[in-house]
C-alpha cells in the first residue's frame, strides 16, 4: 500500500512510523507534520530521527504545515515529556525536512495518484483541513482515510467530552469529517479498549533487545513510568500505533459501525466533542448522512505481533 | 410512597398519572403542570382530566408553573395531536387548577416534610429550576428526584444529540444537575430500550375493555396508528410511565449506574445534549462530581404488568 | 415616588441607597439584595447598614435574593476591598433580614400596586429573573424599571465586551430584557462619561464633615486610593447612585435614546455583551423590538448636587 | 501602488476593480476570487467581464480561489439580481481564469515582493485566512490590508450585530485578524456614513454616458430601483469601491482611529460580529493588542470625483 502519515510526530506518533516503515508491503512515502502533542520544530526532528533509526534515511521525505490550529490556542499535550520521546535524545537527523509546505506536498500527492494513496491523520487535522479547503478534489482522490480521534461515546482524555487531537483544533475536524473522505475513524475510546500493551507485552518486547525495541523502551518510558506510578503496573496505549496497524491490515479489525461523526466547535462543555451517530438517522434528519467508519475493536494480540515483528526485523 | 409530578401533560404522561394514582402505597400528593409537549392551558386541562378518568377528582390539587422556558423559544413536540391526546375528547374535568403557582407549591410541600417526599419530573425542568434556585434548600430535602429526559449516549429525538424534555429548556436542566438533588435518569434511550408496548401487549391491554384501558387506547391512538404505517405495526412507548413505574417499584430496574451528567447549553449541534460521564472521572477533572444514577435497562414485562394492573383495577 | 432598589451592596450601592432614602419625596420600600460584588450575607450587612447610617433603621425591609447566578459561576468584582466598603469596618446593624424571599417580595409588592411601583436594579438581574419568570405579569405592573449595566458601544469593566452586572448572569440579563419591562438602561459607557466625581467634588464632599459625607468617605476610600495610584488623582465613578439619581430626577437626563438591547449570552468573547441597536431595524428583522431607553448622557453637575444634598441634610 | 484585490465580484466589487484599473499610478497585478455575493463562477465571470469592460483584457490575471466558507454555510447575499450585476447581460469576456489556486498566487506574488504590495480584501476572508495559515509570514511582507468588512458598534446589514463579509466566514475573519497583518478596516458604518452617492451624483455620472458610466449604470441599476421604491429616492452604496479609494489616495480619509478588532465566531446573537475596542485597553486585558486602523469617516465628494474621473478617461 501507497501511505501518508500526517503526524505531531512524539511517544507513540514514532511507533506508527515504525511500523509502516517496517512492514513489508507498505510504502510510507511521505511524513506530513502538524501541530499537536510538543513544540513543532522538535515534532519534525522526532520524526526524522525516527526516520533515521528504521534506516530509511534519505528515502521518507518530512513535510512541515501548520504550526498552529486554525482558531484555537495550540497547547502541548501532558505524558510525553518536553521533547515528547521521554528525554531518549536521539541523535540529530542528517534528513532535514523539505522546502514544500506540507498542505503542497499533501495536494500534489494525493492528486497525481487518484485512488491510490491512503493516509493516516494522527495529528490535530488543522493540515488536512487546509489541503482539502484549498483543493477540494482531494477527498475524492484520496484512496481512504484512516483518522485517530474523537470518542466512541465514551470519556476523552483533555476534556470529559473531548480527546485531545479534535479538542486541538476542532474547526479543522469539522472541515475533514463534512469533506466527503473515505474515512475510518479509530477513536480514543478505541486506544483504551484495544491497543493497550500490558507489563507481559511490554517485557516480552523488550527482551528483544534490537536496535529498534530499544528505541520503543526508550521512547516509551514516560508513560509506562506514570502508570507503574498510578496503576502499581507499567502499560503503554497506541491510539496512533493501532490505527496504523488497522490501516495495514484491516483484518485486525474485528468490529466497526457506519456512522455519522460530526465535531462541536462550540459549546461551554462540548468544544471538540465528537458526536458519533447510527449511520441511518432517518427521514427526521436528511441532512445528516454516513461519513466515517468507526471501529469499535481490534484484535490486541494481532496488533501486538504485528509491531513486534517491525521492531525485531 | 408520598409523590409529586410535574409533567406537561400530553399522551404518555398521563398513564405515568394513572400508574401512580392507581398504585397501591402511592400517594400522588400534587401535579404542577409545566411547557413542553403541547399548549400550556391544554396540557392543565389533559392532567384534570386523567385525574377526573382515575376517579381522584378533588384529590390531587394541580398547580400551574412556567408557560415558557427559562431562555429558549417554546416548541411544541410531535407526535401527539392537537390535544397532546390524540383527539381524545374527553369531557371538561370538574376540578380547577389551584390558585398558588407550582413554584411556590414545589417548595412549599417538599420544605414542609424534609425527606419525605419523592418526584417525578416528566417535562421540562423549568418549574424545578425556579423552585431550586429560589429555595436551594429543595435539593436535600427531596427524597429522591427521579428526571425522564435526555440520552444515554445515544440518539435524540429532537436533535441527533438532544432529547425533548432537555433540549425545550436546557439552561433549567443544567441548573436542577448541579443543585444537589439526588438524582435518577431515565433517558429516551432507556425509553427505547425498555419501554416499548408491541402489538400483542396493546392488544392485551385493549382487550380488557375498562374505562382505563379504554382511556389508554383512546390516548395512544396517534402514536399507535403513525407506528403503523412506519412500521407496518403498532407499538408504544413510555417515557414518563416507566420512569414513574421506576420510582414506585426499583426492582423493576435491571441495570443503572452511577454518573457524572451534565447538560451543554450551548454548542453548534449539542444544545441540550446530555453528557453522560463515568461516575469516577479521576485526578484530571475533580470539578466533575458524581451527580446522578442512570437507568440502563428495566423489565419490559415487570412494567407491563403494573400498568396493566393500574388500568384494570 | 415609590421606589424598590435590588442591590449588591458594595461600594457605590450604597450611595444610591443612601440617595434614594435621603431624597425628600422618594420612599424606599424595600431593598432586595442579589449575587453579586461580594459575599452575599456581607451585601446583605452592608445594606442594613446603610440602612441605620440614614437613619431609617426599621423602616426598610431588606430581602435575600439569589445567592448565585442562574447558570454562570459566580466571581466577585474588584475594587471593593474584603467588605466592600473599603474596610470601612461600620457597626452591625441592629435590624435583621425579612423572612421572606426577595423573589416572593418583589412579586407581591409590585402586584400590589400596579402602575405605582419604580424599580432600580443595580445588581446582577438574578432576583427580577426569577421574579418575571415565575410571575410574568410583574413586567407590565411595574410602573418603570432602571437598570445599571452593561455598555453603550463601548468597552466593558470584566471583558472588553462585557460589563459586570451583565456578565455575572448574562442568562438574568436576557430574560429580563424580554420580559416587557417598561426599561430605561444606565450603561457602564455612561458611568465613565457623567457619573464621575474629580477630586475637587470629592474634597467639597468631604469638608462637609457631616455622618453621611464622613460614611461617603470611608465607603469610597478604595477606589480613591487606586485611581490617585493609577492616575495620580482620586476619582469616583458612581454607576448606580447615577442611575439612582436618574430615576429620582429625569431631568438629569442630558440624552437618551429609543433602542433594542439583547445580551448575547454564549459567544466566545461577547457572553455577557449587551447588543444596542437602533429602536427602529427596519423590515429586516422585525423580530427585533423597541425594548429600552438608553441614558447617553446626564448633568454631572445636577448629579453631584442632589447627592451632596442627600448627604449634608 | 502595486495592488492585489480580493473580490466576490458582483456590483460595488466591479466599480472597485475599476477604479484600480483606471487610476493612474496603480497596477492591478491580480485579482483573487472568493466565495461570498452569488455564484463562485458567476463571480468570476463578472470579473473577467470588468476587467475587458476597462480594456485591460489579458493584463489582470484571475485567480480562483475558496468557494465556499471554512466552517459556516453559504448563503447569497441579497440585492444584486441572480447574476450580480443587475442583469446588465455582458459579453462573456476572452480572458480566462488562470490554473494556478488563489491561495498559492497570492501566497507567491506577497513573498516574492515582500513590503511593496498592497491589498484589497473586498469578499469574505476565506482565501486570505487560508492564505496566512498556510504561509504566516505573509502578514508581514504584505505592504497593507485593506478590509472591507463587519461593524463599527452600529447595526450589520445581514443580522444586527453583522455584516455580510464577516458573517458568511466569521472563523476566515478572526484568523485573519489575529494574524500579524498591517490592516486598515472599512466597515458597513463607514458605508452608510461616507460611501452613498445621492441622485443627483448618480444623474451627474450618467450624463456622462461613457462605456463604463454605462457600465456603472446598468450595473447600479438593481440597488438604485430598490432604493427608489424603498425610499423614493435613487442612492447607490460603495463600501468596496470606497475602501479601494482610501487605498489609492489615503487623504480621502477624513477620520480614522487605531483599535483592538476581534470577531465573534460562536454567540447566540454576535456570530460575525466584529468588536472594536480601543487601541489601549490597559493593564487588565494585555492580550488584546492594537491590530486595525478604523476608518471613520472618508470625504464622499474627493471620493466621488475619483470614481467620475475613473469612469470617463
Ligand atoms: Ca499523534
Ligand atoms: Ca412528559
Ligand atoms: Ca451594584
Ligand atoms: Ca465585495
Amino acid at each position: 500500500m501507497r501511505l501518508i502519515i500526517d503526524t505531531d510526530t512524539a511517544g507513540d506518533d514514532t511507533f506508527s512510523l515504525l511500523l509502516a516503515m517496517k512492514t513489508p508491503g507498505v510504502t510510507l512515502e511521505a511524513v506530513t507534520i502538524c501541530n499537536g502533542n510538543v513544540d513543532f520544530d522538535q515534532q519534525a526532528e522526532n520524526a526524522l530521527a525516527t526516520i533515521e533509526a528504521a534506516g530509511k534515511s534519505g528515502e521518507v521525505p518530512v513535510y512541515l504545515g501548520a504550526r498552529r490550529p486554525l482558531l484555537a490556542d495550540w497547547e502541548p499535550a501532558q505524558m510525553h515529556g518536553a521533547d515528547g520521546m521521554s528525554g531518549a535524545d536521539l541523535p540529530r537527523a542528517r534528513q532535514r525536512p523539505e522546502k514544500m509546505h506540507a498542505v503542497d506536498a499533501l495536494i500534489e500527492r494525493i492528486m497525481a495518484a487518484p485512488g491510490e494513496i491512503e493516509m493516516i491523520a494522527q495529528a490535530p487535522l488543522t493540515n488536512l483541513a487546509l489541503a482539502v479547503t484549498r483543493e477540494p478534489r482531494i477527498a475524492k482522490a484520496l484512496k481512504h482515510l484512516w483518522i485517530m480521534g474523537g470518542t466512541d461515546n465514551s470519556v476523552g482524555n483533555v476534556t470529559p467530552c473531548a480527546e485531545f487531537n479534535f479538542y486541538i483544533d476542532p474547526e479543522a475536524a469539522a472541515i475533514v469529517f463534512r469533506a466527503g473522505f473515505d474515512i475510518t475513524l479509530s477513536t480514543w475510546t478505541l486506544t483504551l479498549g484495544s491497543s493497550v500493551f500490558d507489563a507481559a507485552q511490554l517485557a516480552r518486547i523488550d527482551a528483544h533487545e534490537t536496535p529498534l525495541t530499544e528505541f520503543y523502551r526508550k521512547v516509551s518510558a514516560t508513560p509506562r513510568k506514570v502508570a507503574e506510578q498510578r496503576y502499581g503496573k507499567a502499560i503503554c496505549t497506541h491510539p496512533d500505533t493501532l490505527t496504523c496497524a488497522c490501516a495495514i491490515d484491516p483484518s485486525i479489525i474485528t468490529a466497526a459501525r457506519d456512522a455519522v461523526v460530526r465535531i462541536e466547535t462550540a459549546g461551554t462543555i462540548t468544544r471538540g466533542h465528537s458526536a458519533i451517530h447510527p449511520a441511518r438517522l432517518g427521514a427526521r434528519w436528511p441532512e445528516y448522512r454516513e461519513n466515517a467508519r468507526v471501529i469499535e475493536s481490534a484484535d490486541n494480540d494481532a496488533f501486538f505481533r504485528m509491531l513486534e515483528r517491525a521492531l525485531t526485523t
